[in-house]
């Protein structure tokens, strides 16, 4: 009885390490001898560097950068158990999670903490780079991580121009003779699920903009503004992001890596489950058991719980799904290789209450669901047993 | 793959035949071609009647009674498959649900209706009977359906009391010469779990009294007058009610059988599982869903998902609960051959919005449940092929 025990968060309640811990003590409850394997895994958002330094057995640096306002906020990077591998978490630099609402400045929002993670990075002597840039605040097409890197964005006066957003139209000229020269020689697995051009409707300030504080008429100034960037950009380096898928992912700044970087973009929990090992451990596995805080038909494309039951499915490893709340259309999830979806939550109660017992509850549920998928496995023995038997008894 | 469908009901939402049709789509969904047997169960409180005569495929015959306060209500007698089984359901005469909280009046409710159905089924020719006696908004010892029966109760001037626990402390004198006569030829199945004596502080008024809107004074007022009408039973039957296990059940209806009745008390579950033959349709069954409204650690004192586990366990058949709402102490059910334990509710809701969409959420629980039961059989069934083969070519 072997079981990986995969969740990604609970937002607002667990980490993923929290909520593999309440998953693993329920299947103990039910079956103490069971075998698990504590997998916590993430999208390529939050939490992405803690499962997977905590995967890996690698470790966490601490370092002090500047914040998504401009003053300084404590972040950190990871370097995976291969000792190679830096994993950096955007959020941690310019992330919302820094912000209150009543913070949140699309206009002035930089990504210069990211850079300065980068640049210190490159200066312990890494060069390769796993980034995950889900959770931003910014909507500066990653400038300010470029000019944290060396970049110099001068204005009509020769100036350089300040941080955010809604400083990019003043752009006059972009020089890049002091852009840090190891980057080239680096490589750079960006984790990001967002598919957005840089600009338009269905780019990074209309379609993300909103959730990181842009008002209406604020959206359309963000809009002209990566605009401008984007042609600046595109000047300077021959490459046109406007319209290049992924190029809007967070605030633009997965434009800003198309562009500037060496780089590849996969699918946050792609990047995940290869780094953390994932394929390598399903061999003799009967079970994978995955989860967040809401499974929906939207869960089909592309969130954690999809990729753990997809790659598991691979290798015929069924993956049941507990998630603190499930809403409509999960059907298509069957098709994925998840055999069946539960809900932590016991009984009528307000999210308030889910969230404050969310350990328990996850458990309990863990326990239940484990006791209804072995209790066939455990007859299953017998009748094996019973078979052998008559087999041998019938030559 | 048969899976026996037995649930209670759902109290406030769904009736027990409400949740097996649930179930039943639920477990479609996941195998179509699963064989289902739809049993459902009760405690021999409400619903007893409905789901006795659903499961033996029976009848319902309809009359008018005086209800619990005096008043006509449509009330009405069951007959189950056998066509010799009078199945009465005492709540359908003198029951809590007809009465608004405002009515509840327990020093004038009378149980002269139930005495009322049983003097019609006797008429109508039936000997054997059912009788449950959850629910009652009564609390007269039973005298009002032995007013209905025959029984003459006097006053000290020679005049009939009037109807009501609040009557009793008037009787003079009971006199017996026409208590209907055909009583004793036949035999009555009292489905009863209260094992509550008449009168004192664990008896019908302290315990069951508030319940049915006695204020801390009626209740001394209830439990004088049961005493009272327990020493004129004495006198004329020489059977002691006052402290008779059972005797305090459904307002002291439980002793008026008791000193009255050829009659034999059965816990309610048992009673409804034995007649509607559960414990035959368990051979080659695999799996049996019970569930109720609430389950926690209490119902391992006897109520319906406990019933039907314990018999199922006797055939080594395993049971999962599913339940609107789990609360604590739910860890000793596994004791009693329940494998797991699951609720319907699917996300944060509240108790109102648990009731309106019950129906769509046991639904979806017993899908998923039975997704996660049987992938292993599945698995099973594969692996058994490749044993037995295996055994055949080791030959």
């Amino acid at each position: 009885m072997k079981i990986i025990i995969a969740p990604d968060s609970f937002k607002g309640s667990l980490s993923a390490v929290e909520a593999a811990n309440a998953v693993d003590k329920g299947i103990k409850k039910a079956f103490p001898k069971a075998e698990t394997v504590m997998l916590p895994v993430a999208d390529g958002g939050e939490g992405t560097l803690e499962t997977l330094v905590t995967a890996t057995k690698g470790e966490i640096r601490d370092l002090t950068v500047i914040g998504p306002l401009g003053n300084e906020v404590k972040s950190s990077y990871g370097v995976l158990g291969d000792k190679k591998t830096c994993v950096i978490e955007m959020a941690t630099a310019s992330g919302l999670t820094l912000l209150t609402d009543e913070q949140l400045s699309p206009l002035k929002a930089t990504t210069y903490g990211t850079g300065q993670l980068i640049k210190q990075a490159m200066d312990d002597g890494f060069t390769s780079f796993i980034i995950a840039i889900g959770g931003s605040a910014t909507n500066d097409g990653g400038a300010g991580m470029l000019q944290a890197l060396g970049l110099k964005l001068f204005n009509k006066d020769g100036n350089e121009i300040g941080y955010g957003g809604g400083e990019l139209d003043k752009i006059a000229s972009i020089e890049d003779q002091s852009f840090d020269s190891r980057i080239k020689d680096c490589n750079f697995l960006i984790a990001s699920d967002v598919e957005n051009p840089l600009i338009g409707p269905n780019g990074a300030s209309h379609v993300f903009g909103p959730q990181k504080g842009a008002s209406p008429e604020m959206v359309e100034l963000l809009d002209q503004n990566l605009t401008h960037w984007a042609d600046h950009v595109a000047e300077l380096t021959g490459i046109h992001l406007h319209n290049l898928p992924g190029a809007g992912a967070a605030g633009g700044i997965g434009g800003a890596f198309q562009a500037f970087f060496p780089c590849e973009v996969k699918r946050g929990i792609d990047v995940v489950l290869e780094h953390s090992k994932f394929a390598e451990l399903l061999p003799n596995t009967d079970l994978v058991i995955t989860g967040e805080g809401k499974v929906d038909g939207q869960t089909a494309s592309g969130k954690t719980p999809l990729g753990v039951a997809q790659t598991a499915k691979k290798q015929d490893v069924p993956t049941i799904i507990i998630a603190g709340s499930i809403g409509d259309g999960i059907e298509v999830l069957h098709e994925f290789g998840v055999i069946s979806i539960h809900s932590i939550i016991s009984q009528p109660m307000t999210l308030k209450e889910s969230i404050t017992n969310a350990a328990k509850l996850l458990e309990q549920s863990a326990e239940q669901v484990i006791r209804t998928y072995y209790h066939f496995r455990h007859q299953n023995n017998q009748t094996n047993s019973h078979i052998a038997t008559n087999g041998l008894h019938s030559t």
